[in-house]
């Protein structure tokens, strides 16, 4: 059995790992948790073990196979240490995941892409991969020229910080106390923020561009139409979007329906006699990417309107990269 | 000066109107304040005055020179007796929107058309006028030739009583009490509804096809091609719109932002470096609409991005159509 380490242990996806991990019965020998020093020896249970948080260092990963680095900057200056230490890095940081010697991946779209990696492996955007696990049947049944996505974000895309900010935010409006934005650079709650990371080139923002270019690599398309808006919405962990798409092929509803309900980890809710369709409330905490309002886009010949919605922390982040690391056990 | 009713005074746009036409000094000698039997007898000041609410019915309009409908189904019910007895009828309910015999209005884009009026003049559905007065300058601009539109609506859309329940969904989160949803279909609060209004064709929602075919009579392009999927989102006034469109002609950034900037009822908020963009909290209560995000869209050859933000109650709802009254005047 492999033995497992987890950077970034302490923060929302760290937490999440150590759950999926326990959900998905993967084998683990050691698991060694990481995280900055402030976490250090902070005790968490595990599967009937109790574990002790070390201060990662270039030489926490003596022994590691596999280790999953939750995001942020520990990627930059942990990642490769780790790799030169014989270990497997799944990351989930942006750092590595547009370099043409990272593999990029979603298993449900990509899974062959994990055999030519040459130590890390980058698990996508968090909005890219629920995007693309909706487009992959849609893209394999009738192909796509072009995809414009409007997302609704989770505060969960700030990490367990910007869950607190809404938290405490809605709290002090219910109190009528001040309300304080740390995190985001506006008030979150009851407000919506357009802009997720930095500015870039052409007024985009890197969250913006990160949906563009990694769905191209992730699908094998470097001249994928792909155009994107990306917005902060006061919901907690799950996110959504709403995603128009031009097809090469003209294809009707119904089989995009089937297309999508035979489709691995997508879920389909779409019974408008029943108001049912998907939303972010009650997808959180699964694993799967929920697909409804799939509507024929009449405003072109070959268009098709859908909305999707995925836990943020999970398929968007943690689940997304244990699966990868499954491929790799295979 | 003109004899004046409100139709629904005691509603969230009811009351936006004594707001209104008090903000914009419109001449109004008798300010006749009619609502359902159950707000009959409400004592209401303004300018000065304390009014009266009388129950509305069919005999309510004598000596009515404007009747303004702030929405529902007394549209239906009292339209047509206002105009009988010698009312023009500003109407803010969908029932005679896309009647051929009824003027649609947007005063920035089509204000010619209250001319042609024969008693009735429909405001048009609040996310359709907030799109119109920004898609409006690009169209005299650069011609368009598709409008793909995703929103995020404020819970205003379902009047006083929607903002009631987001607060207090809002406070029994915060309390630990239960949640209870009566307006709208499920949670609102801290979770996104794609659905406003109800189902129709191709399963879009009647919200969705009211902003296709509104914008089509409004701008006289019977063929124009648009397609909406409408979201609700926690957010208690503005509405906010991911637009993009394809323009018939090449146009650059610069001229959009230039004849954005120039146009009647838009305010550019578009600057990246000072981190400025609209955002529904911070454009509430007031007039106009406000354009941020504006981009070249990379994935066609004539294509932007825009993101769009208006109060829903008053340019969405009645400030539109005192504008409407005020070209009546003129």
């Amino acid at each position: 059995m492999p033995n497992v380490a987890i950077v970034g242990a302490t923060g929302a996806v760290g937490q999440e790992f150590l759950k999926i991990l326990a959900e998905r019965n993967f084998p683990v020998d050691e698991l060694r948790l990481l995280a900055t020093k402030r976490s250090a020896g902070k005790k968490i249970a595990w599967q009937g073990r109790e574990l002790e948080v070390q201060e990662t260092t270039p030489d926490s990963f003596k022994n590691i196979d596999i280790a999953l680095f939750a995001g942020g900057s520990s990627s930059t200056e942990f990642a490769k240490p780790a790799v030169e230490s014989g270990a497997v890095v799944i990351d989930n940081s942006s750092a590595f995941r547009l370099d043409p010697e990272v593999p990029l991946v979603v298993p449900e779209v990509n899974p062959e892409d994990v055999k030519w990696h040459k130590g890390i492996i980058a698990n996508p955007n968090c909005s890219t991969i629920i995007a693309n696990v909706a487009l992959k049947p849609i893209y394999d049944l009738a192909g796509i020229k072009r995809v414009v996505v409007s997302t609704y974000q989770a505060v969960s895309g700030a990490g367990r910080e910007g869950i607190e900010e809404l938290e405490a935010q809605a709290r002090a409006k219910a109190n009528g106390d001040e309300i304080i934005s740390k995190v985001f650079p506006y008030q979150i709650a009851f407000n919506l923020i357009p802009r997720i990371d930095i500015f870039q080139e052409g007024d985009y923002t890197k969250e913006e561009w990160k949906m563009v270019k990694e769905t191209r690599k992730i699908f094998h398309v470097p001249d994928m139409a792909v155009t994107a808006t990306t917005v902060r919405v006061p919901v907690f962990r799950s996110h959504s979007e709403s995603i128009n798409i031009e097809t090469e092929r003209k294809v009707t509803v119904a089989e995009v329906k089937e297309a999508l309900g035979k489709a691995p980890g997508v879920i389909v809710v779409d019974n408008p006699a029943k108001d049912q369709y998907p939303m972010p409330l009650y997808t959180s905490d699964t694993d799967e990417v929920y697909v409804g309002r799939i509507r024929e886009d009449f405003s072109i010949e070959k268009g098709l309107n859908i909305w999707v919605v995925g836990d943020q922390i999970r398929k968007g982040a943690a689940t997304n990269a244990v699966q990868i690391a499954e491929l790799l056990l295979k």
